[in-house]
């Protein structure tokens, strides 16, 4: 970006030297999120070198670049791509494997035994590979895995040429990954110096939950993550059971308990935090903790409700995840950012809660932010990486267009995505992938049905 | 149908004898709602005269049957049309104009004024129109409509062959629809009268809500409901404000007052429902009322949560709506019923709540019974009507396909619909609209954009 021409909406070059760009995006609205709730008319982006080099009326972008490719959507609206900001991907191969169970049969007789005997590389390559695709088919180019074999997932995206921040896992009990503490760290400090200097995918300190890390884990992973200037990514309060085991067992609730160990800081993606008091919003306002909502994985599951209107308020960034497929049991950002929306409203008691600019935020820079990627990616501006995407309003669904945030939140739907770029490079065009075979990815999953129907669920009724 | 042949899944002719049907729909999966919970492997329905005349193999129907059309979805699941229990679709040209507003200044300060001066039969036949093709693109074929000019109304969804019940309005005040009260009652009986025979559209009476409708006119409703035999569809206990007003206008709440009207009956049709005792459960059970709950309008209202599970496990009829464009924002029944399915279960907080399953009967069967339809549509049954629809299950983000009525419920988009029929007549194929004008229609919605932007909305400032 160093040698990017100083242009945007208030430096022009004369018309008369036009500056040379990959990309030029031309659309009918351009929503760039920062500065937030502006709807720009019929603007365009220029892209060179991958990244965002002027936001500008689209007579001006013609004037001021030539392009060797431009997308011109009259009927569509040019955003940030959405920032998914918790998520299992692997877990797409288990999509609805198992629904409308209490939670520990869900977890012990049904995702637990299929896990035990299919995670290995191939699943989780192939999982996130499926995930991949329906992703950039909903407009999401960036998201937050956590799943075992981080090696594995940062070359899947990095392959496929996505934006991601894997999770390094640490739980305090052998997994297919690793056998011990020690191996979790090692490990985890390999993956993280094999990926530290990679444009797309960074890496994650990913202790599993507050009941499955001990104390002396989460204060080893509290020193690397100083160390290494990464995030620490933890399902936190996400039921109310897991906050009064806290206090048994340690005599204090789990938030409670993570600041004691000199996490909850400005690294901290908290996941879920359904349980929340009006003390520890406000402390994790002072500690500057990012709070991931997942609105349809706390519903599926009964979890408890996040108080997302509140947590905005006191100035917690809040990004929004889709949690993993087995509990959700979709990718679909649009769709999640819609559920945030109208379920803070019931939650706050109060209809003009988490308005659609704020959900569309919470979306893209709120995930960007808690990631610590809100340099690169999350808005349209000069000096960003362009990872963009473009909706389309023409469908009758989305028409008459009276207000195009509303629309964008309350009634798209993640088919209306037309075009996605990931640092300027095309993932989706015309709604057909750019660079993946959609039959094969289709296939595949075909497959891993058939392997996983004849896991032996020995105890446990299939659904 | 009273000459169509006895044929069914265990009453066959001999293969050699085949019998002319219209239609044969062969599909990968047949979801008939009725019995409950069950998912047939390639099976077909054959049509004749509008009617299901059978439900069977594929091989069986193919040696049974020898049909004018035959449409084969090897990768579809074939269901019931869904019904949408509630909506108000005029309001569709409304879209998404005022969002993110406390109840009061959205109705007061936009949507009133914006009605006061658009509403008129143009305004209502058009807005329809682009609903009922929404609705057909996302699978639902028969609604519950509730506005003014219910002639309009009925004559536009005959028009366009859709299955629909017209609520008849009498609210206490003056409207654009009639002067006062003998006016209400008088159209209201000339537009019964109209349509009591057709075969599609029927009628039901709308009182507005408890708090703008007074004894003596719900007095009148009930005796001619009676008379006539058709439903009450009514907004009841949607916000606690309006049982609030209910105990201090009357000294006891909506619903007991609705009792002590004589119309918590088998024929109310109760939407909303967001504020229930225990003992008003137990009641609408004994009165065999039925409820529509509307669960993306109370959480976007901020109006309360509706006990879904509760309801069901005390035996109440449960169906589902979309509520009006204005506060949705869009006629997705897809998406309506995995709202629907998610949040009764934090409601309930249980996981197995309101399964999958019965989300999707709640969506077809149970809307069907609300409307007094169930003898004619809402499952696939031989002797029922044929308002059929397919969903695709070959995109990826349906795979792998584990469950299908998980999938359904959980992972499906409207945008997978691919085939729709109203009694027998093909309204969607390959997702085309078959007999409107998809381009025509989005023209007209512009068209009212504009019209809509150019209202007043003196002392109201626009969102």
């Amino acid at each position: 970006m160093a040698d990017a021409p100083p242009v945007g909406p208030t430096h022009g070059r004369p018309a008369d030297s036009p500056v040379p760009c990959d990309l030029l995006v031309e659309a009918g609205w351009v929503v760039p999120v920062e500065p937030h709730g502006v709807v720009l008319r019929d603007h365009a982006v220029a892209v060179r070198e991958g990244a965002i080099v002027a936001l500008l009326p689209i007579a001006d972008a013609r004037a001021r670049f030539t392009a060797k490719d431009t997308v011109s959507r009259p009927d569509g609206v040019l955003l940030p791509g959405l920032v998914n900001a918790h998520c299992h991907n692997p877990m797409t191969l288990l999509r609805g494997v198992a629904d409308d169970l209490p939670l520990k049969t869900w977890l012990q007789d049904h995702i637990w035994p299929i896990e035990a005997a299919v995670i290995a590389p191939g699943f989780v390559a192939d999982g996130i590979a499926l995930a991949i695709a329906e992703m950039l088919r909903g407009g999401t180019t960036c998201c937050n895995e956590n799943y075992f074999f981080p090696d594995v997932q940062a070359a899947t995206y990095k392959r496929h040429g996505f934006r991601a921040r894997v999770g390094l896992p640490v739980i305090d009990f052998p997994t297919a990954w690793a056998a011990g503490d020690d191996e979790y760290f090692d490990k985890a400090g390999d993956v993280h110096d094999q990926w530290r200097h990679d444009p797309l995918v960074g890496t994650a300190f990913a202790p599993h939950a507050p009941y499955t890390v001990s104390d002396a884990n989460f204060e080893r992973i509290r020193m690397l993550s100083d160390q290494l200037d990464i995030p620490v990514h933890l399902h936190l309060h996400e039921t109310a059971q897991e906050v009064e085991q806290s206090q048994r067992k340690h005599g204090q609730r789990a938030i409670a308990r993570i600041d004691r160990l000199g996490l909850l800081n400005d690294r901290l993606i908290a996941v879920h935090m359904t349980q929340l008091t009006d003390g520890e919003i406000a402390l994790c306002a002072q500690r500057g903790a990012s709070v991931v909502h997942c609105p349809e994985s706390n519903l599926k599951l009964a979890s408890g409700f996040c108080r997302v209107a509140d947590l905005g308020r006191a100035g917690v960034n809040v990004a929004i995840g889709t949690d993993g497929c087995a509990s959700n049991n979709d990718l679909d950002m649009f769709g999640e950012m819609r559920t945030a929306a109208l379920l803070a409203k019931a939650v706050a008691n109060d209809a003009a809660a988490f308005d659609a600019a704020s959900a569309l935020r919470a979306a893209t820079l709120g995930g960007a932010k808690a990631l610590g990627f809100d340099h690169l990616v999350g808005s349209i501006e000069a000096g960003k990486q362009a990872d963009l995407i473009v909706v389309d309003m023409a469908p009758l669904e989305t028409q008459p267009l009276h207000h195009v945030l509303s629309q964008l939140v309350y009634a798209t739907g993640r088919q209306q995505v037309t075009d996605a770029w990931i640092a300027g490079r095309p993932k989706l065009r015309d709604r057909a992938l750019v660079d993946m075979d959609e039959a094969a990815i289709v296939a595949n999953a075909r497959q891993w049905r058939d392997r996983i129907a004849a896991v032996d669920l020995s105890g446990g009724a299939r659904s």
